[in-house]
């Protein structure tokens, strides 16, 4: 069995760990967003990818979900003391080592698709993990600042000011022009479905799916997704920040409407959301209840396991 | 009271350790050699730099006279679990932040002397620290390896090879197009005397005085040294294998001989070199005996106040 799975972070890192216990032969391709890189301290920072990465290999802080386990911050302590800024973002030692790989790579002029598998070569996930592009894009949010309006890195928004300041629009930032980076339309082409984890649907899904090529290979395919939204809240982070920010109010059914039916097939959502399953706007998407807080690997690859019998049924 | 002082690493950080000490009212402008400056995961690392600001910083390794005090290498073992090399140079953490800050500017466009003076803000050496040049200079070691010249940076040589191969030739690549970094040449111009500490005559001060103009301008001044070989040996380092590149013998004498009296005023030479003073290739040059190891910040003052005192003789 083949799957394609699009993924942001810490809900897809998790949501990736119970499906590769649940379905352990599948060969599973992770297309990852890079649309929350970020250039600190003048080293490559993709949060996502390396979430996943330490997710599925062992290295990462369990109880945060993102960064390394047994962390510590001295380079970052004597950042500080030099005035580096910026200063609300915490970059971990170990953590830190991971970045200068890449860095020096990148300088390098290898491409970050060729990079995340020489990161991977150490960390074995157990998936192909590649970058959604090998192209910069970055995820900007506008926001209003002193009666105008300012462009900040999705990351300043996200973790400096806590998405607390509305956004008026978020942008992928060089999308239109970046290409799939080599092996994602492939790879979504061989599979026999996509699943899409309880990822940010605006900046970790979303941001995938506006790289030219991803949204039409995955809506030729089975899709079906898992609601990152239960009980009109977000599972985790601050989705509604992002869905306000598009004009999708924070429901399972409003998500999946905005996914459309022209790309997704199944539906996943939370008992609590189980008026989905009968909504008119879901007209032509399968949609399923069940349980899908993730709080232990047990259940998400309970959850895991409902998405993939969901998109063997929809692929019928 | 101005003086300026071209520096190697350890032995120039004590030496300006005690002549702060020994004239704490002086105004002292050193200049750094930077052709050991390497790369190492793509980092640019100013080991001479570094250990000057360092050393007068306060934030040394007193026992092993370069890198941070206490020290952690958290990011190292990440980056030897990479198999991202060279294994054979070790950055501690502490260390590494100054690497990532001044390596950030680079690329950012700043020269190497605008960084270091910002790296300084933090460290307040109580000198001025200039690198000798902002334009890179690299110095390359030609040793035989099988049978065939091989030519290798500098540090690999040293820290690697531990200089335990032959040089046969040692050459500061790209110095012939270097020019000194601003205030170099005004410094030196401006100062009482210059002063060389017990620096690698070869790798050091004759990699500075390589940068064209340097040396012409320092000959403009009275000029005193203080021999870095003390009873036929280097007192630190490999600085013997250095000066049988160039052919020179590791004598007091010889190194004195080597600078010339177009350049030297005065030399300092240990006790045990003594029959230096009275050397004929020497003529020319005032040569003061006495003890020269600096195991204690107090000795390398007194070292100093001599070497000052030198320098005020030969300058009336």
């Amino acid at each position: 069995m083949r799957i394609a799975v699009l993924a942001g972070g810490v809900g897809a890192a998790r949501f990736l760990q119970g499906l590769r216990a649940a379905e352990p032969d599948a060969e599973i391709t992770v297309i990852g967003n890079t649309g929350d890189d970020i250039t600190l301290f003048g080293l490559h920072v993709s949060p996502d990818l390396d979430t996943v990465m330490y997710t599925l290999g062992g290295g990462i802080n369990a109880e945060q979900g993102w960064g390394r386990s047994d962390e510590t911050f001295t380079v970052l302590a004597e950042l500080t003391e030099y005035g580096t800024g910026p200063g609300w973002f915490g970059l971990g030692d170990r953590d830190l080592a991971t970045h200068i790989v890449r860095s020096k790579l990148l300088a390098e002029g290898r491409p970050l698709s060729e990079i995340t598998a020489m990161l991977c070569d150490r960390w074995r996930p157990g998936v192909r993990l590649l970058p959604m592009t090998d192209d910069r894009v970055q995820t900007e949010v506008t926001i209003e600042a002193d009666g105008a309006e300012r462009t900040v890195h999705f990351q300043e928004w996200w973790v400096r000011l806590h998405a607390a300041v509305p956004a008026r629009r978020i942008t992928p930032a060089g999308a239109e022009s970046a290409r799939p980076a080599p092996g994602v339309l492939e790879a979504i082409a061989a599979a026999d479905f996509v699943l899409l984890p309880p990822s940010n649907p605006v900046v970790s899904i979303g941001v995938i799916l506006a790289v030219p090529g991803i949204a039409e290979a995955v809506s030729a395919k089975a899709v079906v997704g898992v609601s990152p939204i239960i009980g009109g809240a977000p599972v985790r982070g601050m989705a509604d920040a992002c869905l306000a920010a598009i004009g999708v109010p924070t429901t399972a059914t409003a998500v999946a409407a905005h996914y459309g039916p022209g790309l997704l097939d199944g539906w996943l959502v939370d008992t609590q959301d189980k008026q989905a399953v009968d909504a008119p706007e879901l007209a032509g998407i399968e949609v399923r209840a069940r349980p899908l807080y993730m709080s232990t690997p047990a259940l998400a690859a309970d959850i895991a396991a409902a998405a993939v019998d969901l998109a063997r049924q929809v692929s019928r």
